[in-house]
């Protein structure tokens, strides 16, 4: 047994596919949002727009969020230094989870290290409170719900994406008397479409199942208090469980549930991942409360933020590229090829100073390989203007397939 | 199926088991520590000495870590706003991947959200990387290191706390063909022991096998640079993947892996619970690059820190109160009776503004339960006298055993 071989071999494997990734190094300029400098390997730097952010609102820069965070680290220093339990439960955190309970319509909240880990600590943990659970879970999930359902070893079902006839044959097949949750998000954030919210509770409701609902890439920029689009749709009192992050609409870092007191308490008494680690540092919890408190009161945030991915849409599609039918913030436009579709990234970056990451299997299947785009209120009509162009001719340049043909 | 009842039924067994947790609402003094204000459900408050928190050497209160984190949040905003590989990559998370590598005199190292994602997602990773891997795994590992190689699903043995001979045995009746990992820890943060590392490491090269040590309780506090107790039993460089925390002794928060290069790049470029996760906030990358630095220049806070745990136990021996035989910075008070443990710590807090949280199962076996204090260089000899004397109060009043015999 080699192993330097065999680490060599499994990254040999990970080149082959195409999907080794180096990463960019930036730093953002405060105030300046989304400009950026590109440190690049040999030390060469460029100034670069950043058109792949999920600080989808800027809220990252905003000097309400960022003064709340240099004052908890003023009253409150650095770390949390223990776990929720051992003396890691500051005021900040409480303070942040009634934020957030209110934020939902909840009667409680609790805070995880990151989206990841509420989902993944969340999940796997209810197979442990509710003996028997099946879990429904959409075809399309993220990685971290899947990888608490694997974890929880449970029974599971996953139906076709968005796919509520496929949902509903399968909750009817499934023991009427079993414990059942549907798992689904809101807003999937490669293709930009969004669930019918209440065709699922419609069918929980139906089958005696519960609702949990992955509204990351929501939270903040949709419903009239920034609280998801189960919040726009209506129908947020009908979902049983909302999971949401603290760290891309509202620009800090950090997980979270929403629900009734006694799951809440539950899954705090159950959940390992929460359980046993450290909490978020005070200065997080603080930056993400003044976060929620903004965006429930500036509601135009929002809309101007929609009239940006609006804008670019119909910019892109003018242009005849191939922009995907996204219904929400999402500008996703197909390139079909990972090879190609690394290369206008690298060129858009080293040539262009525009920074979007190609995205590619297996975070997307193989042959739907995309640009993904998200303009958010400080992209300009300039900067939009420039991007088009640049993509234009890189369209021409690499010969890629234009909507309409222009192009083989 | 009424879920109400099933999430009731599932906290019952918690509180039946009496280990129903109430989290201390805490607000720690900047500059002050170990002082906190602390709040009660009816919102009164009272000034505690925190002798719990994992925040080792007051490094979540120094100004140099501070003054790091003020100035990132200036030049870059709050959150990061992307996975490292998604526009997450700062300059602040290539120098402190580089500043861990330097610690620990490795090629690489690799950032993650926590300690315990970085345990989890790097062990079940490993089992990805190299198929047919087997796993060794202390009996007292922690539970994220059980979390990780139980979502790995590969084969894994159990050795008694510390028993080479009994990971020899195991070891032994292995495959010799198939890849091996050692997983261990260097300081068991509840009894406060320390692995026998020379013996583990001379163990996994006699059967070809990969270390793996968790230093979570270690780094910052051990060795002449606070690389851990691997850096000062002079062994270092023989462990293969050193795991670390930036939440408890460096005094932010987040986890890492450091090893060869060829280790950190695979296990970048397969673990998802590092791929798919927002990356750490700038300002706690910075932050935890200025406390490594200072912790490297500056042995005399390791020097005080020790002296501190010494003259702890020394005076709690002296008291005839039952201190466990830890060789370490940590100093655990026997009570053998989680009822007990719980009303110690309540009126340690209520009468005595000492703030110190019962270790219950699960955290340590039934019968072995206990008070967990970690001074700190903060910790006052005054503080000390305090702290003592109102322990032998309760022991007197609680009549719990002493050592010696004076109580029963
Ligand atoms: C749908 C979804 N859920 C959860 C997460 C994880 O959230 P976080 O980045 O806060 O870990 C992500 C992305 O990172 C996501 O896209
Ligand atoms: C041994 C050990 N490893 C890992 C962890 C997790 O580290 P973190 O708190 O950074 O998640 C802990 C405690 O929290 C621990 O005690």
């Amino acid at each position: 047994m080699n192993y330097q071989d065999a680490f060599r071999t499994a990254l040999d494997r990970v080149r082959q596919e195409g999907r080794y990734r180096v990463f960019a190094d930036l730093k953002r300029h405060r105030g300046e949002f989304p400009r950026a400098t590109w440190t690049q390997a040999d030390g060469s730097q460029s100034d670069v727009i950043v058109w792949c952010s999920n600080d989808y609102l800027g809220q990252g820069q905003n000097p309400v969020v960022l003064d709340a965070m240099h004052q908890a680290i003023e009253e409150a220093g650095a770390g949390s230094g223990g776990t929720r339990n051992i003396s890691g439960t500051t005021h900040y955190h409480v303070e942040l989870e009634a934020e957030l309970a209110d934020l939902h319509g909840k009667e409680a909240a609790l805070l995880f290290t990151s989206g990841y880990v509420s989902n993944e600590a969340s999940l796997s943990t209810l197979y442990k409170i509710l003996p028997g659970l099946i879990i429904f879970s959409d075809a399309l999930n993220h990685n971290s719900m899947i990888s608490g359902i694997r974890a929880g070893r449970g029974p599971r079902h996953v139906y076709r994406h968005n796919d509520l006839a496929h949902l509903e044959e399968l909750l009817a097949a499934a023991d009427p008397a079993a414990p059942k949750l549907i798992a689904f998000e809101s807003v999937y954030s490669m293709d930009g479409d969004i669930a019918d919210i209440a065709g699922t509770i419609a069918l929980a409701k139906k089958y005696n199942a519960l609702t949990y609902i992955d509204e990351v890439h929501a939270v903040g920029m949709y419903g009239p208090r920034g609280a998801g689009v189960a919040e726009r749709d209506g129908v947020m009192a009908e979902i049983d469980i909302i999971e949401g992050t603290l760290g891309k609409a509202f620009g800090v870092m950090g997980g979270y549930i929403a629900a009734d007191a006694v799951i809440v308490d539950a899954i705090r008494s159950y959940a390992d991942g929460f359980i046993f680690t450290t909490s978020l540092p005070p200065a997080l919890a603080a930056g993400a409360v003044a976060s929620i408190r903004y965006l429930k009161d500036h509601n135009e945030v929002r809309e101007a933020h929609q009239e940006r991915a609006a804008t670019l849409k119909a910019l892109m599609r003018k242009a005849g590229l191939p922009v995907m039918p996204s219904v929400s913030h999402i500008v996703p436009v197909e390139v079909g090829d990972p090879v190609h579709c690394k290369l206008i990234s690298d060129i858009l970056l080293s040539d262009y100073g525009i920074y979007v990451q190609p995205i590619n299997y297996p975070t997307v299947p193989r042959g739907t390989e995309r640009l993904r785009f998200t303009p958010s209120p400080a992209h300009t009509d300039e900067m939009m203007g420039d991007l088009v162009k640049a993509l234009e001719n890189l369209w021409t340049r690499c010969n890629i397939k234009r909507v309409g043909g222009v192009a083989a």
